[in-house]
């Protein structure tokens, strides 16, 4: 099981600050699904909220109207080739947890699962805003839960250093930059 | 000048879609702003639009909700001091390009200036959405132009090679990573 520990609720917009690709996780009666999204990004720091982008053709979508709750998921390069497998699959034809050899855990707050093999972990209540879901497919959550594994992040803050797991930013056609090297500017 | 060159707008998003810092400048009656956001994203591929969060409290929401128009700059690591300056700074107290050094040229479509030093370049027009704009500070807007500094990205791709200008992503305190190595995954 992926270690975890806790983020403090006013640190969670860290995890998605610099831009990561994310996996959307969700579920509702019973069942469970998993999508990639380029586009989400902090909304605001407490109590935190997320944006996010769910394409109204998906399984995903079906799962978070339905529970009004979502996960995003912070993947490092090491699930790279399932991050994007499961951007070009569909949950209504295959299970794309078995199929892609992904393995989740339950999350603190929400049913929506957790995957193994990410760095950060927030789990979100929708924030029900029916127009700009309906017209651009935006879903609002609150940040409700989250948790980071500490050898990426710990004490509010990312540790990429040489050797341990980095995030990823996917462009397109299955090209992706890792997280680069940290610097400072001093004001 | 920076070098640029047009992007076809069905590929713009891929400006945004690894998730970099931005500057977002605005000009209204004469005035003109610039500030930094970590918080932007791709919403749609064609038309193009984006989404940004523009604080109530900061001159640029005012010059963006004047004019109806904002520009989103992707500044390279060379303007990283700048970027974090803008940031901090409000542009009611002092004129923001001339205090931090940073050079505007006009952009093709919109009032609002594009930066020297920056990589992409993405102009927007408004779409008028009062409640979010209103609730979450959220904007989104139509992207009606986009450039880039041919050195970066071409033919609809970033070029980040060995001794290329990066971009950047933003995370807290002055603390930034820079976009890192490219890897393709391959289906």
């Amino acid at each position: 099981m992926s270690n975890r520990i806790p983020v403090e609720l006013p640190k969670a917009y860290r995890l998605l600050n610099h831009g990561p690709t994310v996996l959307v996780t969700s579920a509702h009666g019973g069942a469970s699904n998993v999508m990639a999204a380029a586009w989400s990004m902090p909304l605001d720091f407490s109590p935190p909220k997320v944006a996010v982008v769910i394409d109204r053709n998906t399984r995903t979508r079906e799962l978070v109207e339905a529970s009004g709750e979502f996960a995003l998921n912070v993947p490092s390069r090491q699930i790279a080739a399932q991050t994007l497998a499961v951007g070009s699959a569909s949950g209504r034809e295959i299970d794309k947890f078995g199929e892609f050899g992904l393995t989740a855990f339950p999350g603190g707050k929400i049913a929506a699962p957790l995957l193994e093999g990410c760095l950060g972990w927030l789990e979100c209540r929708v924030i029900p805003e029916p127009h700009i879901q309906g017209t651009y497919d935006l879903f609002l959550g609150e940040v409700v839960a989250a948790w980071a594994d500490p050898a990426a992040f710990r004490d509010g803050h990312w540790i990429f250093e040489e050797g341990t797991p980095r995030s990823i930013h996917y462009i397109a056609g299955g090209n992706f930059f890792e997280t680069g090297e940290a610097f400072e500017v001093k004001k």
